[in-house]
């Protein structure tokens, strides 16, 4: 039997779901205005950080910069976007990078605090895009969170968990069950936005409620 | 004896290069909207229909919607994105359509007068993209350049004509040549920019000189 539909004043509306990569450059332009646009419309967002490498296989997609053409267009359009946005940007080498250690770090501390797991995201997106340094190694993650005051060798223990590894797994799973072939991929009350070119008409459809 | 340098306010500058398919949606949008804008700030728009084929075989890219996830996504956005310009839109079937008959007749027009040319283009944009009409036969072609008052013998003998074939070749050519990969794109002063979802970005580019 379906449950009734809840009235628009008993509760709060759902969180905006923004998917990602830590190795995502739009998503890190995304991450840097997705809460503050949300809060405008006394709204949250909960921060899902997603493989990249099973969305390209599900959608016959490529990472950008392996991309003949588009690839150079995209090294051009980043930083003159970052810059049109006002958001510190310097393209990272390696490009791309392997970001699992990143998202399950993030999973395990969303878990306990949801508020200090996207300090980290931010805190790792800012090493990755502004500071140039890689994220992937496991000891890296671990060094930036504990300049947050998570504890380090607890957050190694639980990275190299078996549990945490099955926990990004079915994340990604759900990722993709939900149609996620990108980033970032933002959805609002089941409507999908891809791409940080979409926050302006995100912004509008939370101010109108849609059309 | 060296001719002198121009100085800066003796000549205009030169056009905005609009690259962009009759059977690109994107590129629909982004033709509604890029004389205007360019207008604002005392600029041309030099139009240039390409065959989108050949640019995805260059880059490797397919069209949108025969790509899995993207292709559902993008009819999704396409009409929320045009609703959000205000510009009328309805997706067409078949799509996509082969395009040479059209953007051989805007050449051609083109050469004679730039001004019934863009006019030529809008009458077949909206043909497509609003009535919904298949614009890939000949005969079409010629029915919407006759409503502009061009005469119907005289284009339909020219669009059978190889040279008119010879001149879209090598505008095509020219286009790949530059890097062009999609449509919409646009090149302004050397700088390029692709998607209808960047026109913001050009209008603070000529706004400010670039950055």
């Amino acid at each position: 039997m379906p449950t009734p539909a809840p009235t628009k004043t008993s509760i709060a509306p759902a969180p905006i779901d923004f998917y990602f990569d830590f190795s995502s450059p739009y998503g890190y332009l995304a991450a840097t205005q997705i809460d503050a646009l949300a809060a405008r419309h006394g709204r949250e967002v909960a921060w899902h950080p997603i493989l990249l490498g099973p969305a390209f296989k599900a959608s016959g997609n490529a990472p950008l910069v392996a991309q003949p053409l588009k690839g150079t267009y995209v090294l051009r359009d980043l930083p003159r976007t970052a810059q049109y946005m006002n958001v510190p940007f310097n393209m990272p080498t390696p490009f791309p990078i392997s970001t699992h250690h990143a998202a399950r770090a993030f999973y395990w501390l969303n878990d306990r605090d949801p508020g200090q797991a996207k300090s980290l995201a931010s805190a790792l997106f800012k090493t990755y895009f502004v500071d140039g340094r890689d994220i992937s190694a496991l000891e890296v993650v671990v060094e930036i969170a504990a300049t947050l005051g998570v504890d380090p060798d607890e957050i190694a223990t639980v990275l190299a968990d078996p549990v945490i590894k099955e926990r990004l797994k079915s994340e990604v799973a759900a990722s993709l069950a939900r149609g996620v072939f990108g980033a970032p991929y933002i959805v609002v009350d089941g409507e999908a936005f891809w791409g940080s070119d979409r926050l302006e008409q995100i912004d509008a459809w939370l101010k109108t409620g849609g059309w």
